[in-house]
C-alpha cells in the first residue's frame, strides 16, 4: 500500500524513517498509547481505519488488536505542525494496553495530580 | 538537576537519549503537542511543574512559553508501560502551537472525522 505523495511530502521522519503516533479515545479523550509508524503503517491506517503501527523491536507492522482482539477503529487522523507526529482519534475495543489496563499510562505516575 | 534514579531506571531512551512527551490539556482533554525529553528535561519538569523539553534541531532545552508567554503548568506526569513516553496533563496558557492554533494538530487533517 502506498501513501498519498501529498501526505508523504509533509512528513518528517527520524533516521529510521519513523514518526510517532498518539492514539486518543474518542469517547473519553483519554490518551491511550504512543507508538511508531512509517509511511506504510500510516497508509494502511488511512486505508483500513484500523490502527496499524511499526514495531521497532520486532521490525514489523502490527495491527492493534490483531492478536488480543482489542482493536482500534480510527475515526480521524491529524498531522502536527512540524510533521513528525500523528494523532489518531479512535474507538478502542477493550484495554488499549497489553498489560490489560485501559491506557498505557495508567500504571506509573511520576508526578501525582494536584 | 538530576532525575530520581528510581524513575531514570524505568525509562527507555532512544539512541539519542530521548523519549517522547505528550502534553494533554487538563480542562478539555485535547492533545496539545508532542515533543522530546531527556532525563534532564523530565527532572526539570517534575521539579518546576513547567513543561520543559529538549529540542533536537536546536540541541537545547526549552521551557514551553518562555518566549511566547504560552506556558504550561504541569499537573500530572505519567510514564507509559514500556517506559518510552510520558504524558503530561497540563494547564495551557494561550495557544499551545507556535503557529498560533490551540493545538499542534489543528491544521492538518489526514483523515477527516466520520
Amino acid at each position: 500500500m502506498s501513501l498519498d505523495p501529498a501526505i508523504a511530502s509533509r512528513l518528517k521522519r527520524n533516521d529510521a524513517g519513523l514518526f510517532s503516533a498518539v492514539a486518543q479515545e474518542r469517547a473519553t479523550g483519554d490518551v491511550l498509547m504512543v507508538a511508531w509508524m512509517d509511511d506504510e503503517a500510516l497508509a494502511r491506517t488511512l486505508e483500513t481505519r484500523r490502527g496499524t503501527y511499526y514495531s521497532r523491536s520486532r521490525q514489523q507492522y502490527w495491527v492493534k488488536g490483531e492478536t488480543s482482539g482489542h482493536t482500534q477503529y480510527v475515526h480521524e487522523v491529524r498531522l502536527d505542525c512540524d510533521g513528525d507526529s500523528v494523532l489518531l482519534v479512535v474507538d478502542q475495543e477493550g484495554a488499549a494496553c497489553h498489560t490489560g489496563t485501559h491506557t498505557c499510562f495508567d500504571a506509573d505516575v511520576l508526578l501525582p495530580a494536584e
